[in-house]
């Protein structure tokens, strides 16, 4: 029964190469996590138990095959093997097309799982960039390939929370100078839109967003550009007209740095470096990536697969940890707010 | 003589009604800035007095009317009186034409003592931009106004030096809109080598600089943007063949990061947030703006006028007692580097 139990998280085990494996393990052994939510991990049961194998761990978890009816308790993890990689063929440190498909056909079958009903969130440790493209040369990013799996044709958004702060932008990965031209009023208020509801999702009764300007010093009153003035402060107008506790035009430069000392919970930035330097230095690798505007949350630790330090054991799990705990914060907020129906067995 | 003398600053008082005054006073108090340089303060003598009154410092100084030859001995502070302002005309913490005139002025006579050989370098305290403007309606920035009064043709630059890390920009005060179609090969070559000649002038023998990408992910290989490949990248090749260490273009969002933890002396941007997001959460309240590219050096301290604590003497002398450090720093090498010809009499 998911609504008066812990959520069931679906976690796709990411690229085998790196600190994907290890991390699983890890995840899995910390009991402060299964006391907040039911894992149900996919991937390959070989790659896994080599991963907990370097991590130094022997967590207890139920193996079943894929398709499998299951029912699952609180404080119980399964393992849903797709049996489909032998680690030898893996060469640790290494992009490969095989860890590109392992790591995609354990995504896709955790979106299933959650877009089914069978699970109430979904999880993933780092994947590669290089090793998907590899596996899937037209794949893009998270969002347009959960997308497509999920059948989602209303809009996504990457968030990047870090402790309190949380960072949503406007435009992402599109060349710069195309950024000017893709704002309009509308579309940074449906930004705002999407980033109170994922915020209130996430149990903050009414964040405080800061929207960024533009242009430096926020336009200096039009003399360094104008879409302060005529489209982001109509779109600001625009969300506190919906009760969004919304806040700007401001600069860039000085946003974060109140941002970081509690004036805002979120800044809402225009596009990808403007929150992206920002939230690096703040030390985002040991935040998390939500994206946000799917029918259940997906959550992922913001740092990378660190073919650097794969193998040895001493991978940090905190960020994948604060990446699971909010998947299962939102996913219990979410499930609460459905009211009180009675909530259907979960079977896979 | 200024050659095997201590370097004589002229030492610019700037807005009236916030810190500068004490500020002022409270660097020509510290005995390890008078090891360093002779400074020849200009202002208002009872505006200084009554920084010194805030400050509770007692500095010696020997004031002169502007226009006297003066002779300054390593260890003496001179004031060159304008006497062009009671304090009583001031209002504390708030922007006005009178504070914005007296700034301008102090300023102005300092640059034309430097350009006329009779100082090795310029400092001011904080201006404010509105009182500058009120002053001034064409007033753009210090830039500008500099070289209109020194009468440079030649490009100059903003700097940002935070401690050990130095942030040049290849656009400034210009729409978002408009910075790609700014870049050229020949303009980021041309600040590569503004910046490796600045830093050598600071002492750095071989500055390590690296450049930031325009788009995110520096393109992602073209795919966001091809700035990197067609301008970028060739405009470090040329400076790499002039022998500058530079190196990029990196993604903007992790070069800062690098930079911080000691891989770089600097980070050359594309346009002006791009490095000022990431200086002021470093800390560049605490740092020097250095216009390079004049025939001496200028800095100011990178904070402003914190109308907020004006008149109390809390305000720290940190970061005005750094950009002066740097700007005796600068100007002694340069005199180092002026051979050893014989060096006039300072007179003004």
């Amino acid at each position: 029964m998911s609504a008066p139990n812990r959520p069931i998280i679906a976690l796709a085990m990411g690229d085998p190469a790196g600190i994907s494996p290890e991390l699983t393990a890890k995840l899995v052994a910390l009991d402060d996590v299964r006391s907040k939510a039911r894992l149900v991990v996919i991937g390959d049961r070989r790659v896994f138990d080599e991963g907990a194998r370097v991590a130094a761990v022997k967590p207890e978890l139920k193996t079943v095959p894929p398709g499998t009816n299951f029912a699952i308790e609180d404080g119980e993890t399964l393992f849903v093997d797709l049996a489909h990689l032998d680690p030898a063929q893996i060469e640790r440190a290494v992009a490969s097309e095989a860890g590109g498909v392992f790591a995609l056909e354990n995504y896709r079958h955790a979106l299933i799982l959650a877009r089914d009903g069978k699970a109430d969130a979904v999880c993933f440790t780092p994947f590669n960039k290089r090793a998907m493209r590899l596996a899937r040369p037209v794949y893009d990013d998270e969002i347009a390939f959960s997308a497509v799996v999920v059948g989602l044709t209303t809009p996504a958004s990457e968030f990047n929370v870090l402790e309190k702060l949380w960072n949503a932008r406007v435009t992402s990965h599109i060349a710069l100078r195309e950024v000017a031209s893709r704002l309009s009023i509308e579309r940074i208020h449906r930004a705002l839109k999407l980033t109170d509801q994922c915020m209130r999702g996430a149990g903050l009764a009414r964040p405080r967003i800061a929207v960024a300007g533009l242009n430096p010093h926020a336009g200096d009153g039009g003399n360094f550009g104008t879409e302060e003035i005529d489209i982001i402060a109509p779109a600001v107008a625009a969300g506190q007209r919906d009760g969004i506790a919304a806040q700007g035009p401001f600069p860039a430069d000085t946003v974060f740095v109140r941002a970081r000392d509690g004036a805002f919970d979120a800044v809402l930035t225009m596009y990808h470096d403007q929150g992206q330097i920002a939230m690096k230095l703040l030390g985002f690798d040991r935040g998390v990536t939500l994206l946000g505007g799917f029918p259940f949350p997906i959550c992922t630790p913001a740092h990378g697969t660190a073919y650097d330090i794969a193998g040895r054991g001493i991978a940090s799990v905190g960020a994948t940890k604060a990446a699971v705990l909010l998947a299962a914060e939102m996913a219990s907020r979410a499930a609460g707010s459905r009211s009180q129906a009675a909530a259907p067995g979960a079977t896979a």
